[in-house]
């Protein structure tokens, strides 16, 4: 698995992670402490603050995950990827795609989604 | 038309313009001075980099123009459309996502090009 398949692999695994200590481990290993997250529907800055957001969204759509449904997609220390959240065994309830730089430590430095129109 | 749509016009048409000072006008109407260009083939910085950039990719692909072929989608200070690059009356000889973030002044300050994979 390359370094962005891997990184890509965690920031999945923190959109899913449910227990706070576990999604503040892996948030911090996926982005940088300066991170900035900015969604057409949330944003979030920074280890706490992302994960706070991702908390909301968790409260949001209760019982929903969030799934690789492309790439990732990278060059230079550009980064895209495709995702879908859906209920287990359902269709999904959102489609979107991220793009992220990623700094010299490997972590993302900023994410931005965008999502697509419903199907 | 929106400014986003107007800003996005204008950015096709940069890429289209075969006369130097025409383009350099376009350019400086529609990317800031600081602005950065970097996609999997190029990369050029600021105004006149971003011309020098674009002669280039026309050079290598003379006869050629590019379209417009989905969004802009925008949200905040962020935006990403499609595009394709043919030959007048040919199926297009690439296609691809730019995501750019949008400065106060309504210009384009930061560029990132993706290519889909040939279909």
């Amino acid at each position: 698995m390359s370094n962005t398949e891997a990184l890509v692999e965690d920031y999945i695994a923190m959109w899913n992670e449910t227990d706070p200590d576990e999604r503040r481990s892996l948030v911090a290993r996926t982005v940088t402490e300066d991170a900035t997250h900015l969604d057409p529907l949330m944003s979030g800055n920074g280890i706490d603050g992302i994960s706070a957001m991702i908390a909301g969204a968790q409260q949001q759509f209760p019982g929903h995950s969030f799934r690789l449904i492309s790439g990732p997609d990278a060059h230079h220390d550009r980064v895209r990827f495709s995702w879908s959240l859906a209920a287990d065994g359902e269709g999904p309830v959102a489609v979107g795609v991220d793009f992220a730089t990623v700094a010299d430590d490997g972590r993302m430095r900023s994410v931005t989604g965008f999502l697509e129109p419903a199907a």
